[in-house]
């Protein structure tokens, strides 16, 4: 991990992990074919509006950490990802899970899950890893 | 909050909620006059463990945040927060709880909280409000 | 300064200080009653386009830093600042300067500063002092 | 680049050069067979010491960066590094410096470069491209 990304107790801050998590996010959008400046070209945007974490291990500086990320259910309004974050060594660091909403960015409001992304989801894997 | 804090959604970046937990943390112990400076030269460290937040409402570039902080039950080898982040229109940002564990710091074996910090917390009010 | 900006020397991490100069310069705008999100609304627009610091000394987790910033002449398509960071016993941290562009927020090309924020500076003071 | 590194310009903050230039830095000493961890093993910690960048253009979300780090010249007390920083598209997005300085972990006294890192750049390229 990143140098900047430790702290005094040699550990990898605990607040970069939802930032892993969000790189998943990413990642796993461009697995299905969709990114998200597209999302947000569309009008959409989505803010996460829950967070859990379970720090199991410490994380270093020179680790190699990988997030597996599992998307629970099918996107309606909401949608919810479950992670498993492990290091090069295969030793689990942290699990998680978020649930993010779609709204519209003109006024910040509910709306669904784009049809064009469930139709991927139908057909896609919905289980990724990334690694960085 | 801080123009870097910021995303390109306009929010307060969601990972940033758990800096400001521990900025909450860091004053409730500055409160019970207690730093964590000094916890951390007595060989005793405290990670967090396991986090949770609802988030309610965007935060802006602009606003002034609150952070309340209610300890949950008196430390024993762990120890739970619960928060409650506020704009400065009283409106509720965010809320969560985190547990934090006391390690040595020589090698990260759980250890008792620190009698002396204990002692403190008797007689001392356990909920703090942190602005920022 | 907050636990998540030390890293695992134990110093304050150095990319931080460009966010506290950031801060300086929001203080500044303030303290001439000239927010920068009304500059946002007003079409306006400040990336930083260069920068330049000097790590004097390294800033703890426990410090209280403060940053004297100093408009260095009127601004005009750009503006230069001025940093001197000094810690809660008056020790030099560090140095520096960053130059910003006025940009239309529309197609970011160059623009004047507004003439309403240099009137404010023709009469009000020109070095602010920001401390957290 | 990270979703949470940019801000509610669009633009990646400018406070993440630094931690791009880190990454390359990292990346070196990688390339040199030379990792950091073994530097601070070793008792030896390299803080910065000055930094200096020039924003040429905005990064923005979706952008895949390139860091390419020329060592200046042989370490002795200091080291210094020049990067360019590029986009996908081969634009120049941001050039810049730091110096570093060998300190010994122990009292943050000056030290010589190791003899077993000058040894391994006698031999090996000194200029090298980091992608991320």
């Amino acid at each position: 991990m990143r140098y900047s990304e430790t702290d005094q107790m040699g550990f990898v801050h605990h607040s970069n992990y939802l930032k892993y998590f969000e790189l998943a996010r990413i990642e796993w959008l461009n697995a299905v074919e969709f990114s998200y400046k597209r999302l947000e070209e569309n009008g959409v945007i989505m803010p996460v509006i829950d967070a859990e974490i379970f720090f199991k291990s410490p994380a270093f500086f020179d680790d190699l950490l990988s997030v597996e990320l599992t998307l629970v259910e099918m996107p309606k309004i909401k949608v919810k990802f479950k992670y498993i974050v492990i290091n090069h060594l295969g030793k689990e660091v942290a699990t998680g899970s978020t649930t993010l909403a779609f709204l519209t960015s003109k006024n910040n409001r509910p709306t669904r899950c784009p049809e064009s992304l469930t139709e991927k989801l139908q057909s896609l894997l919905i289980s990724i890893k990334t690694s960085f």
